[in-house]
This record gives structure tokens, sequence and C-alpha cells, in this order.
């Protein structure tokens, strides 16, 4: 089969014919109709230090998709709960299901995880091979959307994460992908005010059209200042930091009201100067490290409101590309000129 | 000034003539805009055994309105928080706060409570005194409005207690005037589904306007089959117990899923027979027995929820009456045709 | 090997000579040291109404043991966080992983639960297979204690579920084996007052050995009276109802204070009468029913407890049987002078 | 009567004579018997950036008291829940009641908080006028512990907000008086390991009186290699961090395990560096800054534990002086040979 991978150490990633993966016996293989690009594959392809102190090349790059399931392993199909021909995602952490956090329902920061695309074969393939109970079947959600349920899952997880969403005032620092995918899924929880924040006029069009009641351009805008003059002089209740700046920390916690939320999602690749008596402590704050998706009560309230049509992600989808695309596909999400980024693998 | 009050042990009310209420330092003086009538004031009209164990008259009756302020008491005035000619509602349980249900967040089961228009002197009146930390400014939202948050607040309680709404499915059972609340607070809260159950047509024509995805008749439906079809099988997230009946109970149970959640408002007039280990322990179920509005969270939420526009609860008005025609009002609640009711009572 | 088996419908079970399980590749074998016997045994023994609805014979019994891994599957070798020779445990419900309440956290009320001893051959036998994502390693906690661990599991969720125990105010109803182990566990999670009451004096006694504070007998006692006179009046922070009586329930709900808890694990043979309005809605009350236990949040806590010497529940151990003797274990459990009966297997 | 004044702007306090404080109608006169001398007061008595910034002089100062009722205003006599004669204590931070946090359970970040001895006058003087909404009664708890609780309250804050304790490994960072009031809170509550770190092995005495498992001293100590070793390799479930020291922040996020908690009370007088990514983000670490007491959440689960004699506070305290003590006093405090040093004021 034909597969985007990482097949030495350095920068890019090259189509390769490799053989279609391996199954064991409680797993399904999976043809894939379409992938999502994140920016830890831009991270990959780029190769920068984070990259290559993790990945062991030869490695099929991607780890958001959905597709059809082909085959099954006996143990899989012992269970009778998948079925060939079912269209389906998954969760693309795979965990021990022993550890501590796997055990007290934090199975999110599992001792043990491995990621497809990172730590073994993804998913910018014609097939991949997934456990059984990391696959969840679509029900009806086309597989465009399934392929981009992954970082939609980090939204829901940075949105609904310890937050009494609905009636809130929420903030969303930050408008890739991630961050427009968190506007709609506040809105469908039932937030009273959403406001949106970005330096990039074209990620902020992408928020109003995802539902952003306000956006803000830290360009041009005193966003704190701004966020106090719309809630009556309280701040918001919940700030969901998806910029991974320093700057974005800040404002952050400025932001924020008294005894409220602050769910960072956003990895900075250096370190924040923190006033912890004045923005935190006297504050009341809570702060909430987000990473992956709760495993699976995020899956679970995602596909509600995927299903209801409260939320639709596909505004956010800007490009569509094939596999053989790929260096094209990296070069309109460096160009800080895309939403979210699909590759159509099969069908 | 005037004012309904129930003047001797007995059925009715009578319009009479009474001194304008005196005001401790800590109350402020309200002019009374709009009152609510609620089931409790029928069950005071009526002389039921639970208002003939509970009043004593004479007592102007009524517990649910909004209005201005038209004079306060020194310390009251000190504060600086209100002010002569702010349009204000306020919570009518007005509670010690040193118990220890007051002192650790549920002061709305506070040991002392005492109630305006059943426990002291109510809003069925020209003007009312109460005291200022249960005064809230309505800061736009319309008195009609306002006259109705105390009913709207027993509905966000109930919709709103241990529960995540965001993507859930919700059942209500009764749609009298806080039943069809709770539609309505269920949808701005992001409910993906949201089903409402009465006998009676005209509430569930009231439930859909307040925007029941579906509406049963228990009369021709089979609800609990419904609930789990509409559900894929799994039956309802939560359900909020609106009718009071042990019909409703059984209902409630069955149609809540395995973990599920059943908040408890209607207040029956007996018991329930209920198989706790077939309905609530082999199914992990929560139960919650809703009083009076959570203080104030569910306040503030409702505040949110209202201003924002999310919530809108004026559809469920139906009837307004002068105080004069306080017999016409109990008649059309009586009658079971009546949704809210208000009474217009100045300006 | 020898096992305890229900060959046939009808009371009783029999000692016979069976192969030792088969083994799926996620599976591991474990020769059985230590099993706990339970009133679900005595049911099964007895062939009520509940058993002979269930059971499939023949099925090898029990569900409630400890003992040493001796095989592996190959998958379960391979995850390498298991090995032979380890003492372990093991959760008894087999859930699928897949439904609703398996992704939500709620595993312990899954779907498709299958129970050891129940639906599949179980633990009163020489050797079980189980799969490994159920069984644990006991580090050190003796087998004879890993043999209770389901039962003590069972107080745990009971004690824990939902309620803040330190410093509050909890009363057990029902000192049965499971009862006097949420004294213990009560005690451990720092409650300041431990109420437990049962008919029986030499449960009491019981309950008094793992920390009861205060012991009460309805026969003699009134409950709901003393409870308030211990607790200055207001009633219990937490009851844990473990009687399964009717009469129970209305202790329960009167002991609760304004705003607490009851949760429920006694499982009733027949229905309760509850006046809702009077007990539950007006006391703002919080009912939960408790099946199993948390996986695995339950069992960490426990792990915790027992290892750091908090919880010791061996005092509530009062007999030891070998498998051929099961008629005299089932007898004095059924002669109600027994605390926890417990098989010793092998070795 | 005699009161510890600061008479003006600049270091030092001066013991004068002044007026018995007058009173409110809702107030009450309190003959003060004990006061407790807090970091606060040290920080008034050298007018550093944040005293002098704060207060306005003249001023009596001290937050930390208890005493007996010997006046109150006509409404608080009217309500009838405390006496002449009463023994009490207060809580410090008079709200408003009316704001956000104050309507949403937060009032310990009210927006218009004033702080005795701080905004007005305190403790350190033989009267002090309060309202009667921030008195209780000690019921027994003797004045001396009485006059503690409001650190004591801190601790329990920090200790029990957001996390389980029972069961569950507690880092205690900083060893000050109210991080050994945290050692003492932490077993109460029933956390299976308590570790302790401080530079000063007085210190570490006293935690250790206090009830730690094990002390660390992090000029010899690695204390997060020690936590991990004392844990399974995991970090500890909540670290209190009460150092307020930038080293004492990273000690925390190491130290805690994935999916941990910090919570943070010691304020920090600079900023600290912090890595978001690898810190926070990655180990699904949640932080709370905390403020004061929860009102009165906090009180009521501190009264309970001192009550049952769960948490004896006392052997913290090293030093007791009388008023014209004071340079004493805060010599002792600055000298770091104190553990909690109280101020014997009447009888």
């Amino acid at each position: 089969m034909r597969a985007l991978v990482k097949t030495r150490p350095g920068p890019g990633m090259e189509l390769r014919e490799v053989p279609v993966p391996s199954m064991g016996s409680a797993d399904v293989l999976i043809k894939v109709h379409h992938a999502g690009v994140c920016g830890t594959d831009l991270h990959i392809w780029e190769w920068d230090a984070w990259a290559s102190g993790r990945l062991k090349p030869p490695v099929t790059i991607g780890h958001e998709f959905a597709g059809e399931i082909v085959d099954m392993g006996h143990e899989a199909r012992a269970e009778n709960l998948l079925a060939i021909g079912d269209l389906v995602t998954a969760e693309g952490h795979i965990v021990c299901g022993h550890c501590l956090p796997c055990r007290t329902g934090d199975a999110h920061v599992c001792h043990r995880t491995r990621i497809i695309g990172v730590d073994r074969d993804g998913a910018f393939a014609e097939f991949i091979a997934m456990p059984a109970s990391n696959v969840m079947k679509l029900d009806g959600i086309p597989t465009e959307i399934g392929a981009i349920m992954d970082p939609t899952g980090n939204a829901v997880h940075t949105v609904l994460a310890g937050s009494d969403v609905p009636g809130s005032a929420v903030l969303v620092l930050g408008c890739g992908p991630i961050g427009c995918f968190a506007v709609g899924v506040a809105r469908a929880a039932g937030a009273s005010l959403v406001i949106a924040s970005d330096f990039n006029p074209m990620r902020l069009d992408l928020a109003r059209k995802m539902g952003a009641h306000v956006t803000l351009n830290p360009g041009s805008d005193d966003v704190v200042a701004r966020c106090r003059d719309l809630t009556n002089g309280e701040g918001v209740d919940l700030v969901c930091e998806m910029s991974g700046h320093p700057a974005g920390h800040q404002t952050a916690f400025s932001a924020a009201r008294l005894g409220g939320r602050v769910n960072l999602l956003g990895t900075p690749s250096r370190t924040t100067e923190v006033d912890f008596a004045r923005d935190i402590i006297f504050k009341g704050l809570t702060l909430y490290g987000v990473t992956g998706r709760r495993m699976y009560d995020t899956w679970q309230q995602m596909f509600r409101l995927l299903r209801s049509g409260q939320l639709d992600p596909r505004p956010v989808i800007t490009h569509r590309f094939r596999l053989e695309q790929i260096a094209e596909a990296i070069q309109v999400i460096k160009d800080g000129q895309a939403g979210k980024v699909i590759l159509e693998v099969g069908a």
C-alpha cells in the first residue's frame, strides 16, 4: 500500500509502497478515507528537537483519520461490537490500561501512551491497524468529520473540563483549527458569550464562522480590557489557552475572573514568567493542563454534539489534498493561511 | 396600599387596604410591578392540609415578583450596591445564614427558612419589604420576566444540578410552567435531545414552543419505550421529574439510563412504591430532591441565560390579571388550561 | 482440578473434578489461594428466584478470591505488566469496554457485564482464568485480604461515592460484612463520627472492632433520634444503607441531614413506600445506587488504604473453611452468626 | 482600651489607649482572649511595599483571634443565634455578599473584601466589633485554638480543595505554621502518606509532631526523587505549596503525579519561570490558587476535625506573649525559630 513515511532522521516525508500492516487478534484493519494534518505533523516534517527526540524512523505519519473496517482479528470479531464495513474513527493514543492514570480515569496521561503516527505507524496510508478498543463507529457522521475528531476532541476536552459552560463567558486565545473548534464547542455547550482572539484575520474569520460573538486582534485590541468590558467588569469564566505563547498565558490569567478557570492546551516552546501571587493565588484561579482527549468521556460528548448537529467543524476545513501533495499541505499550514487541512486518502 | 390577604383560616383571599410594610435597616422597599401566581398560591387559596398547617393569617400572599426600589434602610443604603429606582427581583426564601446548610452552600434548605407570601407578608401587594441581600437588579430584564424568575429558577436548579447538560438527553416529566421552563433551560444549556411529557395537549404545545424536540403524551405514548428508541436504547441522561405523581416517579426511574440521574421537583401528595434494587441500585442511578433555588448560583446562571437571550420564558405566560381578578387567576390554573399566570400589579 | 460447581438447577453445589480452565491470549491463569463466600453465593446455593433466573448450570461458583499467576496468554505476556508468580486479586465484573457506561467512567454498570461465579466459571476452584486487564497485583497485601477486596470494594464505593468524608458523620445501616468494612473505610477516610446500626449484637461487636464510635440496635434504640442527638440536631451527612430493608430506607432518609446523602447498597427483595416530598425533595437529599466497584478508582483507593494500614478488614473474618466444607460455610452465614467467611483453597 | 496600632506610615506598631469600637446594629462586640501573630503582621510591622500600599493608618492590627461576646447590636440580638457570654472566633474577611464571587460560592475572593487588622481595625486589642454573620461559636474549643483557626483554615482550604484526600499521598512544601497545620489536616483527612519539606530543622520537627510520615530537607534531600521513591514512582497526588518560592513551584510541579494537583498558598514576592508544556500540560496537572478560607465550608470542616480531636494544632504553638511584648513576638518570627506565636490578650 501507499504511505507517507518518515524514512530517516531529517526533514520531510516520503510517499512509499509499504506492506499492509499486520493485525493482532484484538485489532481491526481500517481502510483510511480521510486524514487530518496536524501541527504535530509539521513538527515531524521539520524534524525539530521534539520530533528528533521521539520518533524512531521508519514510521508512517498521521494520527487523525476515519475510514472503513476491512478486516478484524478473531478476538475483535468475537466481541461482536464492530463489523467489517463499519465506518469508524479512532482514539490515536494507545494506552496500557494498568497504570495509575489508566486505572483512575486519566488514561489520557497514561505512563505508556503510544501515539499512532509518532510512536507506531500512523494513518497517512491506505490502511491502518488499530486495537478494537480504540475504534468507534461513526454512525452517520461523514468520514471527513471523523478524520478531525481527534483535534475536535482536544477542543471538547479544553472547553468542558471542570467548567460549567452553560451561561458562561469563554475566551478562546489562539484561533488555529483547535481554537476554532473550541469556539464551536463553547457555543454548542450553551456559553452566553464566546470571545475569540488571534493576530491572524483569516483565523478570526473562521472563528466567527464557528460562532464567536466577538473577535479580537491583540495587534489592535486590548484583549483583557475588552473582555472585562464585555463581562460587566468581571472577566471571563473560562479561558481556553490555545496559543501556546507566554503572552497568551499572561492574557489568560488577566482576562479570567476572580475564581475563574484557565484550561491550557497550546504547548509553548519556551518558559513563561508567572506572577503566582497576583495572577493565580489572589485571584483564586484554577489552571488545568489539557493533554489529548479524556478516554472516552470526551469522545461521547463530541459524538453527541456532532450527531445532533449542534457542532459542525467543517467550516474550519480550508484545504483538501491527496497523499502525494503532502508538501503542499505542509506549506499552507506553515504559511499560516490554512484552517484545518485534510488529506483525501481513499473512499 | 392594596394587598391580597389570607385574612383568616379557610379558602379564598381578600383584596384589602393594608399599611405599607415597615422596613428594617438592612431592607429595601419595592413597588411591585408584576407578580407570578404559583401552584403554592392555589394550595393557599384552597386552604389544603399543608396550607392550614403552615400559614398564620393574616398574611399577604405571593412570592414571585419584580418591581422598583422606592425606599431603603440606612444599612442597605450604606452598602451602596442597590439604589432607589433600580428594577429588581428577589429570592423569596429568607434564610438565617448561620445554620449548617447555610454555612455549607445549601442555604436553599436552611433550617430557619421563612418564605414570603407563606411565612411572612408577600408580593401580591403594591409594596413589599425585602432584605437587601435577597434582592437582585434586573439590569434590563423586563419586570414581567423578573416576576417569574422564582419558578424559572426552580427549573434552572432542576436541570443543572449535578448534571453535564451539554450534549445530553433530557426528559422533562410534567409540563406545568416549571416543566416548560425546564425545557427551555435544557435547550439553552446545550442538551442534544429534550423530550417533554404531559397528559395535557395544551401544555405539550407550550413545551414545543419552549424548544422540546419531542413531546409525548402518556395517555397514548409509551414514554419509556420512546425515550429508549430516541437514545439508541440507552435511556436518557437526566430526568427532570416535575409531575409529582407516583407514576411519574416510575417512568423517571425506567427512562433514565444506567448511571443516569433523576432530579425531583414535583411534590407528590402521597407515597410512591419504589423498587430500589431494580430501579436505583442495579442501575447505579442518582436521585436529587430539588428545593427552591441554590443561593445564589442558580440565580447567576439564570441571569446569564436570560440576558444573553438564550432563554426566554415568556411563551409560557398565557394569562395576565389584575390583583382584583385573583379568583379568575386561580380558576384558570385549577382548570388546567393555563401556562404561567401573571398579576399586573403596578408600573 | 477440584471446583464447587452448580451442576444442575436446584439447591446446593457439588465438589467436582473439572478441567483446568482454558485461557485466551489476553488472559492469565491464577491458582486460587483464598476465596470469600458472599451472600450472593447463599442465593445461588438456595437457588432462589434471582439465581434460577440468571445462572446456566453447570457453572463454577465464587467471585471473591486472590491467588498466584501460574500461566499467561501470549498477549498478556507481551504487555509485560503481570508475571508468573505474582500474587493477585481481580475485579470479577468482566465488562465490554465499548458501551456508553464503559465509555463514560461507569463500567460498573456495563450493559454486558459478565460476573465470574455467576455468568461464567468462578473462583471456588483450584484455578481460574481471568482477563489480564481485570487482574491486580497485591504487592504485599496477604491473599486472605486479597480474597475479600471485592466486598471491601463495595464498601469503599458506598462510603466514598460523592461524599466528602473527612470530618463527616456517617451512619452505616446494616452490619453484615460489607457494613462492617464500611465502618472501617469511613474511619480510615477521616469521618469524625461513625455510627453503626444492626439488630444483631454479634455484628455490632464486629462494627465496634472496625472502629464504630457508636453502635445502635433498632430493637432497643431510636436510631434516628440518636443520630440527631449525636450531630447537634442536624442528622448525619452520609447514610450507607447496607440493610436492604424498607425499614432501613425510612431510617436512612430520616437520619440524613438537610442536603445530605444516602448511598444504597443493600438490595431489598421487595418495594419500599417512599414519601418523596417530605423525605427527599424538601430535605434536598441525594440518593445513589451502588453497584459493584468503580473500575478502577475504587480499587486504587482501596489498595492505598490497605497498604498504608489505615484499613484492615481482617477483624470481620470470623470463619475459615476448606472447599469441601462449603455446606458448613453456607450454614454459618444462614445462621446469622458469621462475619466474613473465607475458603482456604490453596497456597 | 489598649490596642496595638499602626499609627503612622513606617515600621513598628504602638500600644495605645483607644476607644472601645462602636458597633452597628448587626454587629457583636467581642472581648479578645487570644490572638495569633501572622506573617502578614510582620509585613505590616516592617511596612513593606504591600503594607504601605494597602494600610491607611491609624489602624489597629491583628486578624486572628478568639474571645467572648460582651455586647450585641439589636439586629444581631434579634436573630437569637449568638448570645452575650458565647466564646467565639470569626472570619476576618468581611465581604459584600452581592458580587459575582459572593453569589457563586467564592466569597473568599469577594471584589470588596475588607480584612480586619488591614483594611479596618483588628484584633490586637482588648475588644473588636464584628458583623454577627462572620462570628462562630467555639462550642468547647479553647480560645487558644480559636485564635488560630484563621491560619488553620488556610491549611484546611489548601488540603481539601478539589482533592480526594483519603488514601492519597500529599507533599507539603514549606513548614511554617500553615504548612504544619496542613500536615495535621492531611493526616486527619485520611491521607496515606504525608511528606513535609523545609530547610529549617525546627520546622521539620514541628511537622513531625503534626504527623508527617516523612520529612525532607531540600538542603540535603532530593525532594522530587524521594517523593517518587515513596510513591512507587508515580509522584504525589497533591502538593500543598506553602513556601512561596519559585524553587518550591518547580519542586511542586515535578513532584506531582500525572493528573495530579498543586494547591498554591505561599505568596511569592517575585515571578517564577514555568515550563507549561513539560510541567503542566503534558502532565495533565491542575493548579489552584488558595486565598483565605471558603466561606464557610472550610470553617465547618475545620470545626468538625477540631471538635472530634482528629486535628489538634497546638503542637505548632511555640511562643506566647502579651500585647506589650509585640516587638519580641515579631522578632522570634523574623528569626525563623518560631512555629505559631500567640498573644495572650485577656480572659
